[in-house]
């Protein structure tokens, strides 16, 4: 079933240029889906160096396992991720298949096992046939090319309504450098970890351990920070690669997380994170309207993340939202019901500039048409101040539309 | 808005006896609803025992403040409920609302503003007028009559498509006690706590603390066992009378919720919670099916009621089970994000009687016709055996279909 792009998608595309030391290539191999691609490989020219972030269920999936496993080595020289199936919940086939899969793309390489990293995307419990596509692997280490992004970005969709890309420029010492990332992701999404599929590729040269620690600081406010059902999958997965090739402009490889000359590095990926966090929000199942809820003046900042997602994820307030009803009450609902530390008498609620209600009770000012204007909007700003300390987060997510109900009753059929 | 009667209501409506010792009468105030009951008023002869339970909310309604308060004295003369606004979120208006209304339903009485209890149900955050009904209290407390459970019923709906009504039979050292309630929700429906409005009450002679107790223990696999939305009201109140009337027939008062001449009236009582509680789901907002998840082999009790609920909440579940579509995977992922303990290896997962999943993979003889015709069914039961200890626990909850979206996107308006 295919369905209308979301309303809330990008106007146009960036051009997403090569970044120097990687290569990709897609194929159909009808895992799912028939007439679409549903293979991507990513090919690096040299071992890259490797980070990840991986979904915190307690049943991953199979090859989220291997790629924790692979994770230690910090070397990758290959990924293979298809869509339409996710390998989860198969058992020792689940474990064969991702053997299988890696021991094709390696041969096909020339490289280990332990430099592949696998993800797979679709239906839960399905016993993935890794014949499908292992034979194309050599076919498509041969023909990957660096302009393919946007291509690579279609290859990992599964009800996905837009291809996911951003890209990014940064300096390290003065070398400029390159970052581009895809996701994917539109359901079964919600912190915590890395809540959909994600490869972010640089051409800086930065060691595995400074890799890994820019992306575990990254994640939080960008895919840790979006919500669009509350129910975390057992597949997220996002990968961080740096292929080292600005080494040749003579970029000196950076070792440590900490070091000051990845300060304008950090900046960029955080826009590519956060871009492509949002982008997986405003994707939406049946999305129409993208809200940001900011908790402010709550005990700490854990307290405030507790709160905006308990409103994020409330699916009175998210209906409410799809009815463009700016019924603020489902918000004090939503804070009363997040277990933190709020006075009812000292909150204040805003719908993008019109505060709503103040110290407790509706605004005395309260204006309904104004309001409603707000509600009218594509992006929905809602801020609560708690008025009790000086804890802050921000969360976004979409609105719970008919369309989320009918794409989630038939998705496997 | 009106919305179709649930096809999951009673087929029948039991007949409600009355229960000595109680008296009940409405008027139709148009606080919100134009042409229906919306005001409640239950008078007790002689001084009543009251027990109650609220919701665990943060910014609870002002007859929520209200009730904890009078709940220390234990003693209770009449209940004022009224239907179309919560009294939520109101500030210094609402504990002014709750005062007049308690005063005027004092005076009708004879009694202090210490022995009456409130409840409100409906929008959050508009002022409620409480002018509308005081002046009618008078008259209820005079017409009240003892035959008159179905109307009380219906006068504190809001978005509820029947009215809630149970009833049984016990007896305490051989003289025979009733027990009859009522109940209201349809949203905004989770535990903890009393998830709803309901007022039960029996002709017993029980000590408001014995009485407590009964209440205390009886909520936990009735209204603390069922879910709609995962949204806690900031209303939620279960009041427990008892009149004491059985005392004309010899019984004689208890006074310790341990004495085990309680022991028909507290099976009675659960059967009186556990129906109510039960109906409430049946009536679940868009609700077309209703879902028991039961989850066993878990590491404790507590830890299968944190994965039942998880599986009970998921949208994507409740979509799947919208869509009669028996995607078990959905299952494994609210396992996996519940956080407890589990071992993807171990765990499988009945829909019915079809066994779908076996230690971690789909189950060999996994047959999609007869899984298929147990989601055609009204009634869905989903058991998960993680493999791990003996905990165990059964949840309640309905699907999340597109009428839940509907009835929620314009509620206030």
């Amino acid at each position: 079933m295919t369905h209308p792009v979301s309303p809330l998608a990008p106007k146009t595309y960036v051009d997403m240029p090569p970044v120097r030391g990687v290569r990709m290539a897609t194929a159909a191999a009808g895992i799912k889906y028939k007439g679409r691609t549903d293979v991507l490989m990513m090919v690096f020219d040299a071992p890259a160096a490797v980070a990840g972030v991986f979904t915190r269920s307690k049943c991953p999936s199979a090859p989220v396992d291997f790629c924790r496993q692979n994770l230690s080595g910090g070397v990758a020289r290959a990924v293979v991720v298809n869509s339409g199936n996710a390998n989860a919940f198969t058992g020792s086939k689940g474990r064969a298949s991702t053997q299988m899969t890696a021991e094709a793309a390696a041969e096909a390489i020339g490289c280990s096992t332990r430099e592949v990293f696998l993800a797979s995307t679709g239906v839960i419990g399905e016993p993935l046939d890794a014949t499908k596509f292992s034979g194309v692997l050599g076919d498509l280490a041969t023909s990957a090319t660096e302009d393919f992004w946007l291509e690579a970005a279609k290859a990992i969709m599964t009800t996905d309504t837009y291809p996911k890309v951003a890209t990014a420029t940064a300096d390290i010492g003065g070398v400029p450098v390159r970052i581009n990332g895809i996701a994917k992701g539109a359901g079964m999404i919600a912190p915590d970890m890395a809540t959909m599929l994600s490869f972010v590729v640089t051409d800086a040269d930065i060691a595995p351990s400074a890799l890994q620690a820019l992306l575990s600081a990254g994640v939080a406010p960008s895919f840790n920070s979006v919500t669009v059902d509350s129910d975390t999958s057992t597949s997220d997965t996002l990968l961080l690669f740096a292929t080292g090739a600005a080494a040749g402009e003579g970029q000196v490889r950076i070792e440590d997380g900490g070091d000051p000359r990845l300060d304008s590095f950090r900046s960029a990926l955080n826009t590519v994170l956060k871009n492509l966090a949002l982008q997986v929000v405003r994707d939406g199942e049946g999305a129409r309207k993208m809200v940001e809820v900011t908790v402010e003046g709550a005990e700490n900042d854990a307290a405030a993340k507790r709160i905006a997602l308990s409103i994020a994820n409330s699916p009175l307030v998210k209906t409410a939202v799809a009815g463009e009803d700016a019924n603020w009450g489902r918000v004090v609902m939503a804070v009363g019901k997040a277990g933190e530390h709020a006075d009812r008498d000292r909150l204040s609620i805003w719908f993008g500039n019109v505060r709503v209600a103040f110290e407790g009770e509706r605004d005395p000012s309260y204006d309904e048409a104004a309001t409603t204007a707000v509600m009218e909007q594509e992006d929905i700003p809602i801020r609560v101040d708690l008025g009790i300390g000086l804890g802050r987060a921000t969360v976004y997510t979409c609105d719970l539309t008919k369309a989320y109900v009918e794409i989630n009753g038939d998705y496997r059929s």
